[in-house]
């Protein structure tokens, strides 16, 4: 399910149901750009409305899935893709409709679990109303990550080592649905991402540094972000940007890795450049590479 | 080499490498309660001038290798506990004497591997030099969490299944050298502990609570602490007091889980007292205990 789909217009317009940030217009152009109409559904609260205005779209509540099998199938929609950031919500924020309100007893058993089984269980229940649920990276590859060096700046030996390690934990974390996210320098782990995201934890690790309560000094260490072993891709590749590399730098890192075509950016020509700028490396590190501790 | 040391005076007295806080005074008491006389070294910075007054004790700079060996032989001492609080030195805190400085390069080695690294390496050289290398909880055993529910409040089968995942996590994470502790609430693991200790990470918890970025409410989640797997016991176990109970409470958890045996508290009837004032239970968890994913 993470390979590029091709399809055209005659399958109708791609259902995009839009979070915060830049990442649903990004996905919309694309899709555009590929010959297919899309057809935004922006979550109150959380959609860019000024931005949102300039495609067609919908406003909806999370909670409005039976007016959204309505909707999208009086459009033409078959394929269906999330994008943009949602904090977990809240029951109460849901404002559930009747179909929505047939589903909560199963919702509530997958918001016990971790977000890895909230988010394939919304992706069952779509493709149980005979919706295709896709990833945004199948609709738009070029959010995608690619492998190899990005930038100007190339890792050390050390910083390599420090890439290995940090990818062998998010695999043995993997089974926990955890972090996506970890820190490490000269072999020592600094920091491991929960619940606090990526940008949290390394302002956790610029904060420990200049507290001097660890023994580093100088650019390094590294930031490793992946996706999670067993995450459906379709509705949660991790995203990365400029913000990241700015708050890596003030972490004193001397670099980024990310698993190629394990994480989105909004705009990869931006992602790089705020790197070089910053002397910090960008490397996008193949999922087979994951070495062993 | 977890077992209590039985020893009596004639052994000389037992050094004990002191660092911060109220550990190195509760051992000492405990030793001599004992029966064995003590001679604490007193590391600058580090140790309370005012506490170590009442003990037989001399100064010392960490890095005072040399003096310490020919002072710790003339007393008549074998057996050497290191206690108490000290962040990792930076090699220009040490203040090398010659001894020390024909181990610093082993030391710097071992520096760029985690602190199980540099701990168990400490503890070869100690013993290469004719000294027995002794966990403080083996001369004073009483500075252990034992097993059992400690206080009057009890957990619910939830938090049992959060002190589970808790301890599975810390043992799959235990070969990187991470950290002792996470956070576990209704199967979601709120956070990992690295290098920030396990205070920040309880106030990293509270922040998100409060600021809703996690959907809990009420008094849930458990704090699981314990060693990491392949720890050196002699030199790292985990400490645990009243403080760790008032930053869970602020947490919002439900409770402590605590490795029995596995970590150590200065004084025991003041934990668990912290902890039923604060409504929280606190349990010694056996390492057998230690469920799978």
């Amino acid at each position: 399910m993470s390979e590029p789909v091709s399809a055209d217009a005659d399958d109708g317009p791609v259902a995009i149901i839009s979070g915060g940030g830049p990442f649903p217009f990004v996905v919309a152009d694309a899709v555009m750009r590929h010959g297919r109409p899309v057809l935004l559904f922006a979550v109150r609260g959380w959609t860019d409305p000024a931005a949102v205005a300039r495609y067609p779209h919908h406003w909806a509540w999370l909670g409005d899935f039976g007016w959204f099998r309505r909707t999208a199938k009086a459009a033409g929609v078959r394929d269906v893709v999330f994008i943009g950031t949602m904090l977990r919500p809240k029951l109460r924020q849901l404002r559930p409709d009747l179909a929505t309100l047939s589903y909560l007893p199963r919702l509530v058993r997958l918001l016990r679990g971790g977000d890895d089984h909230l988010l394939s269980g919304i992706g069952k229940v779509f493709e149980e109303n005979g919706f295709r649920l896709l990833g945004a990276h199948q609709v738009a590859p070029e959010i995608l990550i690619p492998e190899g060096t990005l930038g100007r700046h190339v890792p050390s030996e050390q910083d390599r080592a420090d890439i290995d390690r940090g990818l062998a934990v998010i695999r043995v974390i993997g089974p926990f649905d955890i972090g996506q996210a970890v820190v490490v320098a000269e072999n020592y782990v600094l920091a491991v991402e929960a619940a606090e995201g990526t940008d949290r934890m390394l302002a956790r690790v610029a904060d420990l540094r200049r507290e001097r309560r660890v023994p580093l000094s100088g650019k390094v260490g590294v930031l490793v972000k992946g996706p999670k072993p067993h995450q459906d891709r379709r509705l949660d590749l991790p995203s990365i940007g400029a913000a990241t590399i700015r708050a890596a730098e003030a972490a004193g890192l001397a670099g980024v890795a990310v698993e190629a075509r394990g994480a989105i950016t909004a705009d990869l020509a931006d992602f790089v450049a705020a790197a070089d700028a910053a002397g910090l490396f960008v490397v996008g590190v193949a999922a087979e590479a994951r070495g062993s501790a």
